[in-house]
């Protein structure tokens, strides 16, 4: 009774759109059952699919999580806007493209969920880890001189994660609540001295 | 059949260990199973005692989870002799304390589960909050001078979490597996300042 992966039977208008469907699905399930919780057959029934299809797009688990994350994350990637401009402003442009993906709700549930499934998962970690490692701080070492580049990008990484643990997730005061100016305020004249080696 | 609480019955050599034992028990549940999959009927049965004796010394589950994570993070708080010495050295200070605590794996490990519980279950994070709030940070902030000292003792709490994220938890390199004293050197001028306020 299986009708088989689409791509068997040749294109057909709604292969594009259910690996969408799947993708977003997946990133409901992950975001309410965790990595662990979570099945392909949670997330098939999720999507209204058939298990095998999303075998068929995905292969694992782990291939949807992957997936899943990756387009949960896209708006963490450092766009070449930020990296263009002066070096003296990089660390600015870096936390107000920062800021603005993560005050913006729709974007910042499925960012919580990633950031949710790798602290209690294992594999979800290395996932992260991949993508943080080859899509943002890779993009952004190769953006500043220096052998040291590599680390520098990585406690600006560090700044930025813990923000946002203190200000989305346990949500501790005067953070919280303080407002984006305010944000760029403190925290751009330390990510830009990282970015300069004088951190 | 119910034994009934210890006090009811007078003082009797088993009953400090018992909470003791429960305390531990329920480290080891919530790291386990996170907050949510934890019941106090399992932790009674880890700890080998009835589940009205975790009734009796801790109310809920939401008391067993805060005096857990209180005992969990006990080496996270801001010891006396931090505070002490010259605040020049505060930032620096306060570094090598933390990284003693975290590169110790008995203690890091209840530290990380309760991290855990805190970003996947909004119970545990308003219960880490209030710790990190009145027991961390307050007393932190109470030892620096200037009105900003509350938002400056949150800055290096966002630091400090970030760096355990990056470093234990998703473990992105370089810094995962730098030693202690070059994330010192890395992180000790930033925290300092974070202090000073000109951070």
């Amino acid at each position: 009774m299986n009708a088989g992966p689409p791509t068997r039977r040749g294109r057909r208008p709604g292969a594009g759109s259910a690996r969408g469907q799947i993708l977003r699905a997946a990133q409901v399930k992950f975001a309410e059952r965790g990595y662990e919780g979570t099945t392909i057959r949670s997330i098939a029934r999720e999507a209204g699919v058939d298990a095998s299809l999303v075998h068929h797009f995905f292969g694992t688990k782990e291939g949807v999580f992957s997936a899943a994350m990756s387009r949960a994350l896209q708006p963490a990637e450092i766009k070449p806007e930020v990296l263009a401009g002066t070096p003296d402003g990089l660390g600015e442009r870096i936390l107000r493209s920062f800021l603005q993906q993560w005050e913006t709700v729709e974007r910042r549930d499925p960012m919580l969920a990633v950031i949710r499934s790798a602290v209690s998962h294992e594999d979800a970690a290395l996932q992260l880890r991949r993508f943080i490692t080859t899509e943002v701080l890779g993009t952004l070492a190769r953006s500043i001189p220096g052998p040291d580049a590599p680390v520098r990008a990585t406690m600006v990484g560090s700044q930025l994660i813990g923000l946002i643990m203190v200000r989305y997730i346990v949500r501790v005061e005067p953070l919280a609540s303080a407002s984006t100016e305010t944000l760029v305020e403190l925290f751009a004249p330390v990510l830009g001295g990282y970015l300069a080696g004088d951190g």
